[in-house]
């Protein structure tokens, strides 16, 4: 089913998932309520975005025969997270649309092609340098007045493979703790609050940004978002423009994550981009009980060629991971009249594992 | 898994579902939002609800052994119509919890014991009588002043299995015309506008209702409800009330949909029940993106033993069934930035059919 890149979707196409996280589930039951189906790939069997799909396959991504077969039974292809192997959305992208496309894959991937992306896009973000040595290293830092960020450029995520260097002893052994491997060093920028925008972009290069979140981290994962943010409207404004910007240089088709960093309060209040991920986003979860049209709906319009929806927000939220043991308070939480439980249907509530979300919502009523 | 009356679900616990159509699908998907899995048993093997559910049997309603792997695969049962056979339902409960109970079944199955349940609980509807012959239609008919609905007693939907009865000439082989089955004479209503109430009752004996919606139909099928009805203060509590009486004298567990015939206006509005479904109800649609809890949600916390959701309104909304041909203008929907498009996954648009429903919301915004 060969379709050119401006191809839409009829109600009762297939959409092919790659990951069958909680973020490919929540994906595959908001293509239920527009009448689409979904087929998931991943190579874990116990996946919960299974639960709630038309097909699943259960193979490696580099399984070139599994990955024919599912692409002869959808009309595109998404993925719920953005480290998809080259290979495999290469391969996708010959047979049908992948959405987004190869290009956001590549840009967000690695840390250095990304924050080139960014700066080329013309949105403010962190000093950085490439990091491939020890000596790479000591001169970055002497630039950056002794003190940085080491990250990884690939497969960093929940604040693994980075390194915080605050003094000349962090600086010892950095770059053998993040493995030796390709990384940059970012200036280290005295932020006050970690803030996102949830954007999307349309085949039709129509743009639709989310109110801007205030993220709360525990242990390096995301433990609430807030909206609204507590930032001064221009401050909400501007965070949006650059979240639309960042998608329209990229030709993007989908709904996208954009990590921010904010300093200074008032008309102080200073905007630099952290990072970009190119599918739906754990602060965006509020969306799907605050907004006419969730994250979820907003992303699986998007790839199905489709109109996008209202943004607009009709509630005040404070969204809450449930991590780990967390999950066990259910009971409780379905007591509390304006909070919206998500379970994800993950067996185990390990350690640090996300088992599912809860919104707290206040109605802005007149 | 036997499990006593007042049983609890856990997260990860499987809802069996009887039937497999718009109703078990938006409630399979309300499910899976809460962590919990679905089994959809369904004779028909194109049934749209499959889709989104863990495992799907296909089986006649008498088939016992199916039922009885169907029942060792859940926790609870319950369904989306309320012809389910008397003996199936039977047979399920012997085996574990069926949610609404039978009782709610047998009532509502058959209009004479329906109207009798009716009576007893001290809600206001109009005369009846049965009719099993032409004799007892002649007699009802001078009881009521000549005129009045003639209805099958069972298995009667969207209009089937009626005759309005104006004049002689309609009454003349009216009772040929529903088949001489056993049948019910309604007093004819000059109500102005059709009203209903969706109630939800917990395990703990806990009731909530959604605010009342006022029902247009076109050619006996629903065509749109709309939410603020246009009725005063004192009909939309009366109208409630009514519907968690019902709720609670059937010590009823789930959502239930009651359908009301509204004459009058201002202080000379009057209320009567016309008949309820044990069931999420096409009148509750406007629900899923107007209220914090859908009914389907309200519906699946019900059955699962768990506390009920708010049932509190965030927005006015007007439902429309999209029906047959109906559903071709999904692009233009999708247009429309206040509108909540429902696609039901069905293939063919076949005339009279509902494949999907759209809400068209404003929020009650400050």
């Amino acid at each position: 089913m060969a379709m050119t890149d401006d191809a839409r979707l009829q109600p009762g196409d297939t959409v092919g998932i790659l990951g069958g996280g909680q973020l490919g589930r929540m994906l595959a039951l908001a293509a239920a309520s527009l009448g689409l189906k979904t087929h998931i790939f991943c190579p874990d069997p116990d996946s919960p975005a299974f639960d709630v799909s038309c097909a699943y396959t259960v193979a490696p991504y580099d399984d070139v025969s599994a990955l024919d077969a599912f692409a002869s039974s959808c009309a595109v292809v998404t993925y719920e997270f953005e480290n998809v192997p080259g290979a495999t959305a290469m391969h996708l992208a010959s047979r049908l649309p992948v959405r987004p496309g190869v290009r956001a894959l590549e840009v967000s991937q690695d840390r250095f092609h990304e924050k080139e992306f960014l700066r080329a896009s013309g949105v403010a973000l962190a000093d950085y340098a490439t990091i491939d040595s020890d000596e790479d290293l000591a001169a970055a830092l002497t630039l950056f007045g002794g003190t940085g960020v080491l990250k990884t450029r690939r497969f960093g995520y929940d604040g693994k493979g980075q390194v915080m260097i605050r003094t000349a002893s962090n600086a010892r052994g950095a770059y053998d703790k993040i493995g030796r491997v390709p990384a940059v060093l970012e200036r280290l920028i005295p932020f006050d609050r970690e803030v996102s925008v949830i954007v999307a972009r349309g085949i039709d290069g129509v743009c639709s940004a989310y109110d801007i979140a205030e993220n709360h981290h525990e242990h390096h994962i995301l433990k609430t978002s807030t909206v609204p943010a507590n930032v001064s409207a221009e401050t909400a404004a501007k965070a949006r423009d650059m979240a639309i910007r960042i998608a329209s240089s990229l030709e993007y088709v989908g709904v996208m994550g954009v990590e921010m960093f904010l300093s200074g309060t008032g008309d102080a209040e200073t905007l630099l981009v952290n990072e970009i991920a190119p599918r739906v986003h754990n602060s965006g979860h509020w969306t799907d009980d605050a907004c006419l049209t969730s994250q979820f709906e907003q992303h699986i319009r998007a790839v199905a060629g489709w109109t996008l929806g209202s943004a607009d927000r009709h509630s005040d939220v404070v969204m809450e991971n449930l991590i780990g043991d967390d999950c066990h308070s259910w009971p409780q939480i379905l007591t509390e009249a304006n909070a919206r439980l998500h379970l994800y249907g993950k067996a185990e509530a390990r350690a640090g594992r996300k088992m599912g979300h809860v919104n707290r919502i206040t109605p802005r009523t007149a």
